[in-house]
């Protein structure tokens, strides 16, 4: 009997060998800002959207592997970007404000990207924000400070992965040396080519050895620091699907090597530092969709496939329910703009009319982008804040504008957004991050080591025993 | 070859059946109210009082396998506790406030506990609030009304597990019909032993055929609606670990029929009620100490015993951080009492001096139980509320209570409670429930079966299917 049960534990060890497969092809999704709420919220809302109670899942919420992981940075019970993007690149805690460095802001440490690219992976880094920015940076940058844009453009080159996209480089000159060459000249010289939006891409793709993908040229001169909100875009603007299709096409070059690509979805954090509810659910389901493509990848190779879905950390302290025993989520679905694309709307009556807007103007923008006093309801209370508002800031110019982490809006634009919260029954804590676990999906080939409660910095390792990178 | 797999495949699957053990012992927590944040705050604050940035863990968030659920009710985004119980009870969704039955409130539908018991399990069902409360009654009653306290009551007999406990029965007598047997005059003829206070379950328990633990009776004269909130302990106080002690001793009278033992934190959700962090922190450690007891039996019988702890929804919208990227929760380490228990305190000086209490003796009494100006320094403006308060309610005795859902507190009580939440960075965003994901640990045999996010109606089920229950 003994010597059976031998037998079949040999058997059992080189079938387990057989199957355990490494993950070729990894994709890690980080939604900025996207705690638990915030999922959660997303998929009330849908479900109201569909006239139920409950949810409507999102995609990566039905991935078979779900935890969760503490945030906390080497020096902050809350973390911001920088210390948790180089806690999820690299396994290491550090100071809130540094980019793959130890926290005396001296030492580097190097993210799975790197060891990816070691081991021989194709390799890309993409958000929907500047590629400069905080998360990304830490997949291949070294910084004491998140701010120094410039050097971390730089860095990107060194570093030298085969695709990034975002928004633009925030910073493509050198502020302290306005002689130094700017960021987009040095593409040549590193062999990257850039292109502007997704046809350039599609045109550009097939002859470029490593590529750069960042927002039409137009879209940047409006905005160069993200691409718009999914609830403002327009139809000539990137999207972080369309990012997120380019960076598979362009790592899918030479599948036998493989490929690592990280992609964040870097404007939950920017709805969540506005308190925007409607633009925070428009995010995560741009999100959702971006892996939906990632998906379809994995659906042909799943056996080699490792798709990982995380956050950096929980933004605004973004609570579902005010008190009374229900949501009222549905409301949402009225606006029709970000609140910075409210703000947008106010500039263009401020311009068209000399800055003579009438209460009239205003109560139909409004209707038009909240739904109010048309599909919603608003009491006296509610309807007398609107009118204070324009009277001071439109009707007597005292505009001080409302400011966020990375928005100034129009006072008009903050309180109906906050009127249309209170109507849904959703609740913001602040305007910074909070210590909330964030959550983890996790799909394919190693996704099994998902399954206790972790601290951020093991989320890169589990990759690296994935896919067999080597830590560096 | 092929033949080579099949013969391998055999073995696996042999192997499998072999290793596959159900779940014989069977532990069943659930934190009322017990949210990822109050589950993460507790953690971050045993860090702090460690003096690190970081968690110092509880025992049950090591558990291997950890998910999250969802928890809308079938009539309420946000459920309240009757609906939640139900539902992580029977696994069927119902209206907010039904207890065992279906939405049209009179379909019953039956639990997990009662699965087990027609296996022929040995069955508990325990709480530290009143043993017909929403939470534990959903486990063996069925009630169009969570308030039926009396019906709960006899339906308590009816059902006839092994085991109850809690503080007390909130309504022993039937108040629409004052001539029908009081609720303890019907333990005899259902052949139960009522022991007060963990001395008397020791004396009584050996010859006890089932039995009810509850609180000694002065503990109940002064209140049967719960045992005290751990911050508040006194020695002779029935603690839930020795609850859960008991139950384990009681139901493993024979082992050789299983058991299965439902254990509520119920006083986290009531510290959440009153946002009261420190107290929420001190019952969450609390649970977690009488889940310590469980791991003990599990780690005597670690192949026969499945631990699943959760919670029914989160209280509060309780975020960990205001606004700044920081943490200090490390001062409510110098909260002594909870409002309520601070309240008790103002109530004795009020007796005491003929309700002519100074600010001198606020001002002890604020230093004794919080800290203040002595351990936690004070700005101006928060000396300057608490005078104000202090003025209006005890010089002046304008005293309008502050009501939460189960407490009505001292006005200086819950101010003081606010300024400590204040300086250590903690948010709350109402007095009711919040529609979060709530958190899922597990251990044990069939704890793999808790990989992904679910809904909290597939958590009695998914234990059924680890026990070998028959569903019904």
């Amino acid at each position: 009997m003994k010597k059976l049960s031998i037998t079949i534990l040999f058997f059992l060890l080189a079938f387990c060998q057989i199957n355990a497969q490494q993950a070729k092809y990894v994709f890690y999704f980080i939604g900025d800002g996207m705690g638990v709420n915030q999922v959660q919220g997303t998929e009330l809302y849908l479900g109201e959207l569909e006239g139920k109670i409950g949810i409507t899942p999102l995609q990566f919420t039905q991935f078979p592997y779900t935890t969760v992981a503490t945030t906390f940075s080497a020096t902050n019970g809350v973390t911001d970007s920088a210390a948790a993007g180089t806690a999820l690149a690299t396994g290491n805690k550090t100071k809130n404000g540094a980019i793959g460095v130890l926290k005396d802001l001296q030492t580097p440490v190097y993210s799975v990207a790197t060891w990816a690219k070691e081991r021989g992976c194709r390799v890309g880094v993409a958000t929907s924000v500047s590629v400069d920015h905080a998360t990304p940076a830490a997949f291949y940058a070294h910084a004491s400070g998140r701010g120094s844009y410039y050097e971390i453009g730089k860095d990107l080159y060194e570093t030298g992965f085969d695709f990034y996209a975002g928004s633009d480089f925030l910073q493509p000159q050198d502020k302290k040396n306005p002689q130094a060459a700017n960021l987009y000249s040095l593409a040549d010289q590193y062999g990257y080519t850039i292109a502007r939006g997704y046809k350039d891409y599609l045109k550009k793709s097939k002859k470029a050895d490593k590529m750069i993908l960042f927002q039409p040229e137009a879209a940047s001169k409006s905005d160069r620091s993200s691409i718009p909100y999914a609830i403002d875009r327009g139809k000539s603007d990137l999207t972080l699907q369309e990012i997120t299709r380019s960076a598979i096409n362009f790592l899918s070059k030479d599948l036998s090597k493989g490929f690592f690509l990280m992609v964040e979805g870097g404007k939950i954090d920017w709805a969540c530092h506005s308190n925007d509810a409607a633009t925070t659910f428009h995010e995560v389901i741009d999100f959702d969709n971006a892996i939906k493509v990632a998906y379809e990848f994995y659906s042909q190779h799943p056996d080699e496939t490792l798709i990982v879905v995380t956050a950096d950390h929980e933004t605004g302290g973004f609570v579902l329910g005010k008190g009374p025993y229900e949501l009222n989520l549905q409301v949402f679905k009225n606006q029709k703009v970000s609140e910075s694309g409210f703000t947008r709307v106010i500039n263009q009556l401020r311009s068209k009319t000399n800055n003579q807007v009438s209460w009239e103007a205003v109560q139909q923008a409004l209707k038009d982008n909240f739904g109010f006093w048309d599909k919603i309801k608003l009491n006296e209370k509610q309807e007398a804040r609107l009118k204070t508002v324009y009277e001071q800031t439109l009707k007597n110019q005292q505009v001080k504008m409302e400011k966020s982490e990375y928005a100034q809006d129009e006072p008009i634009a903050a309180e109906a957004k906050r009127i249309i919260n209170e109507i849904a029954l959703t609740g913001w804590t602040s305007g910074g991050h909070s210590a909330g676990y964030v959550p983890i999906f996790a799909i394919g080939a190693g996704a099994e080591k998902f399954q206790n409660r972790i601290d951020n910095t093991e989320i890169p390792v589990k990759i690296a025993e994935a896919a067999g990178y080597t830590r560096k």
